[in-house]
This record gives structure tokens, sequence and C-alpha cells, in this order.
């Protein structure tokens, strides 16, 4: 243990490859804080996520696409909630074996997401680390009051999702080797979305203006979708053949059924949940088309405090697993 | 690799543990983000340190300890602008070899922490790591345009530190067996000093009355220093004399006159360094006295941009080597 004082090459790789990255806001990351000076009429959304090698990326995995994703996955939780957005600040922790080579591609990946979602890097903390780790949290704004919650929902009301489904936690499956590629399909798509999720930020808008209720799929939409209807105190019938796929998953699953378990068990979509109210799922349709996002209906919000029902295409109700184990079980 | 998905024990600690300490602006922890609706007239300050085990923390150190110090780093960052700490975010990734009981006391260490500064935990993430990684990120609010930025100093400002300087650097070289502790002098209060820093929030208002430049020492007094005298484009005169000690750093010092290496070039003071202009310096002294918090000037800022001096008893100027090593250099 060497203490956190930070050393010269410390500073020398924020000076070369983070500096030239921040935004308005940052003090040109000179001041150890950064400052947001909010517009009136609007508040500040705050969302945090960690991404740590060997549980949430590879080791080998290209250091643009590890910034990607930890970018990604809070920009995916702020477009959930209606907001545009504004900034983030990056603590990044390097194991030793990351060489100034691989903070120079990380950046660069950044760099990029950083245009094309337009919003600043404004601070951050650099510091080793026994395995890289990557916490970023993000900022975007709404209008004060024009929070999507995720306890909205009123029966009644249409379920959508964004995207396709299934296709990262495929995706995640074949890359370990626990699922064998099929045989003809890109199943590159599928690795592609584990490893570069897409925040769907073009439905910023149409969800602020018309969901009741949204969240970003990280956990599996059984999961996801259950969490929405008990913050809600609602339950749901899903109709599991509207569920949008992908070909390639369309293609695994009709080899194997039993893959229902992990497109719709399985995490990492980062795609939109949320409901929208009867009367405004047609002008939801339209501004998401406009967005040039596909939304499908997938089913409908009833009343009641039971878990969400998925009904497959034989009108039997589908059992769903809960992803993962229990890291802590027994602790 | 397991995927980030969550898993039902990780919901269990955050509803056991996590759930009880949130604050306004939460949500609850239940919707992936917090809500800042800012004061008219205020900006948000932001501040974000990762601490990570065997790097900035031993494994064995308590987990109220461990909790404390990953807050109050963010802590003493927001008071050092002149900002009232409001809210923060945590990112919590568990190594494996933490368990329930780890967590428990983690909170717990927080929960004191949140009441004694009066601060909100708004929102978190909690995953597995290699290694155990504490990411925080903290708010406070400033008037607008009153940010005590770092490189306002003008020659003739006085220099102030509070507290006194160089505790938790012998601290941590006592606590990792390079120094021999002192033999009759309480060398607990040096080991405290670095397990535990003491962020001066009650400085706050003083800074933000008064000072032209200010920072919290975090890399070393002689580096940090040179740092705010190099975003304010000027020098400094440090009279090595006035530099105030505690008695356990004085005694070993009197043992060991290198030790002004460890003192003014070592880190994790988390003292306020600021300057404060001349005609204000009396008062400055007095708010800080009716603050309960121990400020002693300790030199003078000067034109020009040469290196801060610092000058010793005998009138010679003292050469204070950087801290750490460079841990990128040849990567």
């Amino acid at each position: 243990m060497s203490g956190a004082e930070k050393t010269a090459g410390e500073f020398d790789l924020i000076d070369r490859y983070f500096r030239p990255l921040a935004g308005k806001g940052s003090l040109d990351l000179r001041d150890d804080v950064a400052l947001l000076v909010p517009e009136p009429g609007t508040s500040l959304v705050v969302t945090t996520d960690m991404v740590v090698e060997h549980v949430d990326f590879f080791p080998d995995d290209p250091p643009e696409a590890i910034a990607a994703r930890a970018l990604r996955v809070n920009v995916s939780d702020l477009v959930a909630k209606g907001a545009d957005p504004v900034a983030f600040v990056l603590a990044l922790g390097l194991a030793a074996d990351r060489n100034e080579a691989w903070v120079a591609r990380f950046a660069a990946g950044l760099a990029r997401d950083i245009g094309r979602f337009g919003i600043a890097l404004v601070g951050g903390d650099l510091s080793r680390a026994g395995v890289t780790t990557v916490a970023i949290t993000a900022f975007g704004r709404v209008p004060n009051g024009k929070l999507v919650p995720r306890g909205g929902a009123q029966p009644g009301d249409v379920v959508f999702v964004s995207g396709t489904i299934g296709d990262s936690a495929l995706g995640l499956r074949l890359r370990r080797g626990e699922l064998a590629p099929p045989p003809d399909v890109g199943h590159r798509h599928l690795l592609r979305r584990f490893l570069t999720p897409e925040p769907r930020i073009e439905l910023a808008g149409a969800i602020r203006a018309h969901a009741s209720a949204a969240m970003d799929l990280s956990d599996g939409l059984a999961g996801d979708l259950a969490k929405l209807c008990g913050a809600s105190g609602v339950s749901a019938r899903i109709d599991v053949a509207s569920v949008p796929l992908s070909a390639p998953a369309a293609a695994m699953l009709a080899a194997d059924g039993n893959l229902w378990q992990v497109i719709l068990g399985g995490g990492e979509d980062y795609e939109i949940l949320c409901t929208v109210p009867a009367s405004a799922a047609a002008a939801f349709a339209t501004a998401a088309a406009t967005a040039g996002v596909a939304c499908a209906p997938i089913g409908t919000i009833a009343a009641g405090e039971r878990a969400p029902v998925f009904v497959g295409a034989d009108g039997a109700p589908l059992a769903i697993a809960r992803p993962g184990h229990d890291h802590f079980a027994g602790a």
C-alpha cells in the first residue's frame, strides 16, 4: 500500500488524455471540483455506475469499448428518466498492467461518445487499483417536476420496449462459451450488443412527453418489469410473442425454446422499458418512430400486485427464473 | 466474468443497509437516479474520488473507517471551495471476502458521518469487484459566482493552513513500518490522522468570505502549494518554522530533521490550504477561530512564477522532493 498521493505519471496522463476532453463546468480539470450552474426551471438527474474488470468486462475487451460501456450504462439511466445528458465525472482505477497506450485508447473511446451524446467530461479521479475499475457519475437535465418515475404505471397503460431484447444476454453466454453460436446467423451482432450497449438518447423527449413510468433494462426484462410494477403497485400481462427479437436471437430461440429464460431473464439490454397511457400510445409510437428508435408494445399494465405474467404463444404463462446467483448468500 | 446483472443478495444489502441512510433527492434509492432540485441563485459543486483497497486503505482497516475516509476526502474537496456539502452518491465494489457483517459496519460508518456533516446519501451502485473499491461523488452548494478557485492568489496574499501538517504522512509510514514510532509520544494520533481524515467543514463559510484561492491538501503541502501557485501564476515564500505541527510530529522531527521531507512532501493531510488578501487576514483568522478551526499563517504569496520557496529556520531554502514514484514510467 502506497498511500493515495498522486504521482507525476498520473498527472501527466490527465494532462495528455483527459484534459483535452474536458467540457463546460470542468474548470479545465485543474480544481478538484466541477461547477454545474443549473438552468432556471430545471432539475439535475444524477446516476452512478461502476464497471469492474472480470465482473462487467473482460480484461482483453478493447479499451475504447470499456470506456464507451461505462459511459453508456449511465447515459441509459438518464434517458430512461426523460433527462437530457449534460455532464459526467469519471473515477478511473488502473491496474498495473494498463499502460499509457491503453489509457490513450480508453480516452479515445470516451471522446467519441462525448461528441455523439453531447455530454461534457467535467471532473475525475485517476488512481492505481488492483483491477481496472471505472466509476462514472452522470448528470442530466429535466424541467422541474418532469422526471419520469419508476412508480407511475397505471392499470390499462401500454408496456413498450425499445430495440430488441435478449441480444446482450445471449452475447455474454456466447462469449463465455456457454452457448454454441447459431450456424447461419450473425452471432457477432449479439457479441457486439453485449460489448457496447446503445443508449436510446433520441428517445428522451418522447419518454418525457408521454411515459407514465420508465426505466432502462439492466437486470433483464422479467426482473426489471417486476420492479417497475412493484414500485407502481400494479401488475402486468406481457404477450411473449410481441417481445421484439433480433434475427440472430430469433434463430437461436427457434433451435432452443428454453432460451426464453436467457432472453427475458438475462440482463444488460440497456433498452428502454416504459409504460404509456393507452390514450397516448399512438402519439408515443409516432414520437419514437420520428426519433428513429423502434419501440414495440408488448403488453398491458393490470390492476393488482401479483408478479407480471408472461403469456407464451400457447396461451400458458411462462415462468422466468431470477437471473444470477446470490453472491452474498451465506456470507 | 458473470455479467453485471444484480443478484438478489445485492438488492437485499441495499434494502437492509443503504436504504435507511437515503436522504432527500434519493427517490428512496428505488429509481436508478437521484434528483437534485437546485436552490435559486446557487450552483452545484461536484467532486469525485475513488479509494481502493491496498492503494488507499489496508484490507484490515475497520470498515467504518474505510467508509468515513471515502466520504471525507470528497467533503474536504467541497469545503476547500467554500461549498456547503449537500449530497453524495456511492459506488461500492465489494471483494468476495467482504461479508454482510462488513457491509453493515461500512454502512454504520457512513451513517455517523451523514449525520455529522449534514450530507444526504442520494444514490449508488453496488457490485462485486476483485478488490474492494469505493467511489463517491459528492455535491456541495455555493451562491452563484462564489466558488473559491485554485487560481485566485495574488502577490501579497497571506498563505494559511488549517490544523497540523504531516501527521497523516508520518502515520502512513509508521503503519508501513518504514519509520520507528517515537518513544514517548502518542504515535496513535498519527496513525489515526492517516486512517480518518477530518474535513474542515466548519471552515467553508470563512473560506467563501475571505479566501482568494483555496484547495485541500491531498498530495502534500509542497506539491499542492506549487499547484495553487501555478494555477494563480504566482510564487510563494513559506516560513517552515511557521508550519503547524502536532506534538508527536514535532517530536519525531526533533529526532530526525530529514522528516521535513515527509511532513511537507507527503500527502493526505486533508487540511485546507488557502490564500487571503493581507487586508482580510485578521478577519479570516477571527472567522476560523470562531468556527473552532486553528488556522496558521505560514508565508506570503510573491510575484513571479518560480516554484514556492520553503525557508528553513537557518534562512536557507529547503528542497522538497516530489512524493511517490512514477507508476506509469516506462509504460
